[in-house]
């Protein structure tokens, strides 16, 4: 349910509403607008029932929302939302680029190749200290110590940090590094841990599941607003499908269906959907014409020695290039990529 | 690695390849059999390489295991795994069935499901008291409360109790109450979570995800088994495909060829597979045929107001001709369902 | 549209509603009943529309039907279809079994496998004389040569044959030799090809596309229906999903769920499903289980040197075994083994 | 196998050379290029053997190919392949746009969409005379009367005509009226139909089966070229995943794939593969920014009363917008828009 309130409400007014829908057992998300204050009314229930509403100062219009998800979506918020880390703003008029190696190995590795992408103009550091692998027998990550190096990393290029984060238990420690929180495609429905980085006030870096419908993506990212960060963007990283040339499939038109369904930034993962350095680049540029609001992409310095991922990886001259192609693309589709203070 | 021991290698020869395994930085996993001792070397790096083993007392053979997989697979243990839950025994000759509500909604629900289920010749109760939901705006379980009926559920019939485990931080909760830990679909690669569970020595349920390969589900089960815990059973429960007339695709196959793989005992789980009552009674008698060793039924006495999954529930009379129609094709298949000692 | 009419309506009633309607330009489809005549009404146009049928003498109720296929669904024809082939019908209470090589090879290997496969049981003869290849360069068959030996083995055993019929300017000749002409998976929607079938009044053995669902394999029934040939029985035989431990994924749902919206006959293809003989056993009893007509089984004797598909196709002994299998399963679901008159 | 010879060989080193290996029962494809001339062999047969070519004039090398396909790989031609229809090349620097209706449902419809698209920069003019439908009772083309609008069509505008063929008895006759032959991804492995369009001398527009790999795609184009058309475009029109926000799942990264594996051109069909309107413009846009080498749209006067694909047909408007941001997308990637010579 969504309450529209008049632009010029007072805030006893607004307070009033809030007070009404606390008081029936519900939870009140309240956003201003340009045009109209919109708060979206959510609860445990099937269906929510307040009555009287209507009659309250201000309010303009109650309306039932009938999409399964309620804060995600462009009923409650019209315009898009723009996520912003340090001097970065994803989901505006620029596009951001990610970019770091799939998993932080030591100091020197990440220190050079943070040092080396800051050059080529990404925008923030990803790079795994947590990493959830398939077999219990791959190497797991550094853990706090990788966020360490991370944070290093950071101080000494400027880099925000994207770092994912893999169970409830250790988004406190990993928040306490990271600039950005990332949810891993396996773990799009732990809700537990969902609602754990919904706790924190961390931007969220939200990446579908391998088989996760965009319905399904979307009420993932709910959980993470329904707990009060709204600070969510979503990531498409390929799905899984009978095609077994590459890794994944991934799915272009879930860019533009994502950009009308809801105000979240979406980004483009083309390494992890690929899986193959050579199919990197067209992704990313299909992806940013598609109307991405940015990408992340894999760059190791010396990819043959990574253990993680290494195929997928760029080398820093593809990552420049890929930069310059992204210009390009981004100017035939009005938009430009960001240009970090120096 | 393994390392084949001859059977009546005495316990002091053992401990000294334990030992050297030990030393060298990894894991050794003892497992007595009926003609060898095998001994599986485990550990987080890509080769093991542990040397002169070969040399020490009782040793007959150092074998190198190239499937990803190593405690999961027939080459540590042959013979299949049987796990025992009060005097029902998974794995071994008998079927055995698990019954029960999707949720936990209110003691008098599941205390009447229960007893109802127990007189229709269920081995083991089923029901969830937490319930992980798409969207944050279902009804998400009663939590520990559930978790008491249950027990009290147990208390009044002798069944065991088979409940969800979500996040590492509740499985010692769970496991104060439940027989069998349950790990759902969405969770199957929630990595932190199959290691506390394999910390746990509780005989562990675990499905098998959505767009997870037999390989995959494999390995998970190895996270589990690699922490010590070794009594863990599969569960097939449907495949996401293209097919969108049922709400998943029952992936039949995939029973033998676990049992080709694996020692692991495999369940199946029609259900939620079909999402289809009228659906349930032939998928289930498909997976007993194809050598299933039981079955996970959800039943509910009043499905069309189940809080979850209503339409796919049996009624208790479904579930009663159900119980015979598996009794029928065990007898086909060469085996008997389980009769509870009263 | 389905027009009812009374079951003891004179000839003469029944020719006057047929008239109404092929004078409006659709086509009329006749099926006694034992409660009923129903009258299917079909034709290119979105919404059949014939004013005044209730009017006439014997008609009790004109149906719209909302279903998208009309004649294969169970409203026009709620009992079971049976189709005969020499002495065997497929769809009633009788299990049926084909059996024979993937591929017609030469002479004697189509009459050694023939001979071996009546001794054991079975009762029509596979074998395929023109061979959909992926590749160009893979053996096509033996064509009409094929379709000889075939009818020696005919001749041989008294076995029918169920043969693969390609192309639309094939099915002549094919029927001139076939008993069941059989459309292969990849041919499903190959429309001239079902019409063309559909004017034989050969029986027809449609498999499904591999990755079709069940709604379009019952329209491609429907087209061949629509020509007048009602005596159409379907196959499961294996969709493309993401697991690829096995060729395609069996089905195993598809059976009951076209035994509850078709009265056609539907068998199972496990050695398609699965490309491995280890497999086909339990996925055919599997399927026996849920509820199939019948099983299509490949058997060579020599599968080491098969020209094709060698891997899946069962040896005679394995064959044998299979066959009492399916009795015992058979038995289970109140069904019994066709014998065939010797 | 390929024999690569000296650019300069005579033509009767050639000659001796190809009579070689017909002589050995194998088919020769000659292709003269700028470095070498480079002879395919082919046959139906797992392993070509013919002894002594290296010894001839003019061989310089005896390649064997492992790939399954010989003619469509860039092995045998390493450079792209160029086809020519009327002045418009498709596969070389310039991008080419086929646009035109789903289904050619009279002759002013066509006449007036073929004279929009032309003025709004459309290269070619699709429209389909025979329509494969899922269901028998839809709307199934205007056959030879709708071969003749486009025609007509053609002649009004110059526009060249691209149509689906559905069945090998009517190759010849679409042939008379089409500059391009369509196969539709239903009948990408209706191999009779590829052998049949493969001994025309008309270019061939190949769309990739709805769950067929790319391995698969490009044997079914072998099946063409190995009858002597080497005339073949390939087209990426969505696969079928358990996504189902969108008609099909466009994969993206078909393309670059394509490219890399094969000489042959590769368009895009956004409007199959999406099924919405307001998904075609992102997805065409990103086919381009990937490498594609055109698009084939669906454009459509007055979509709300088209007889097929109404929703996801552009309106000229549309289209016109599309064209622009295809140019600007283009020169990102460095190619322009073919214009017609008017």
């Amino acid at each position: 349910m969504l309450v529209m309130m008049s632009k010029d409400s007072p805030q006893a007014a607004i307070d009033r509403v809030v007070q009404r829908i606390v008081d029936q057992g519900y939870q009140a998300h309240v956003l201003p607008g340009a045009v109209r204050v919109a708060i979206a009314v959510t609860g445990n229930e099937k269906a929510v029932r307040i009555e009287n509403l209507q009659a309250l100062e201000g309010v303009l219009e109650v309306i039932s929302v009938t999409k399964p998800y309620k804060l995600v979506g462009r009923d409650w918020k019209p315009e898009n939302s723009v996520i912003q880390v340090g001097d970065v703003k994803i989901g505006g008029d620029e596009l951001v680029v990610i970019a770091g190696p799939c998993t932080v190995e030591n100091r020197e590795q990440v220190l050079s190749i943070a040092q080396q992408v800051k050059k080529d103009g990404a925008h923030l550091l990803r790079g795994g200290a947590w990493k959830p692998r398939t077999s219990p027998y791959a190497f797991q990550g550094l853990k706090e110590e990788g966020l360490k190096y991370l944070a290093e990393a950071r101080e000494k290029t400027g880099l925000k940090i994207v770092t994912e984060v893999m169970s409830p238990e250790t988004v406190g420690l990993v928040a306490e590094y990271a600039d950005v929180l990332q949810i891993g495609a396996r773990n799009m429905q732990n809700f537990t841990l969902l609602e754990e980085v919904g706790k924190t006030r961390k931007p969220v870096l939200l990446k579908r599941g391998m088989s996760a419908t965009i319905k399904e993506l979307l009420l993932a990212a709910e959980y993470i607003l329904q707990e009060g960060n709204y600070q969510v963007m979503l990531c498409e990283r390929g799905i899984r499908t009978f095609e077994d040339s590459l890794r994944n499939t991934f799915d272009i038109s879930a860019i533009p269906l994502v950009k009308q369904l809801s105000h979240l930034p979406i980004l483009a993962d083309p390494s992890h959907a690929t899986g193959d350095r050579s199919k990197v680049a067209p992704v990313a540029r299909a992806a940013i014409a598609a109307g991405a609001d940015g990408l992340i992409i894999e760059v190791h310095n010396k990819p043959e020695e990574a253990l993680c991922d290494g195929p997928q990886s760029l080398l820093p001259e593809h990552f420049r290039k890929l930069m310059g192609e992204v210009e390009k693309i981004g100017a035939a589709v009005g938009r430009k990529v960001h240009k970090s203070i120096e």
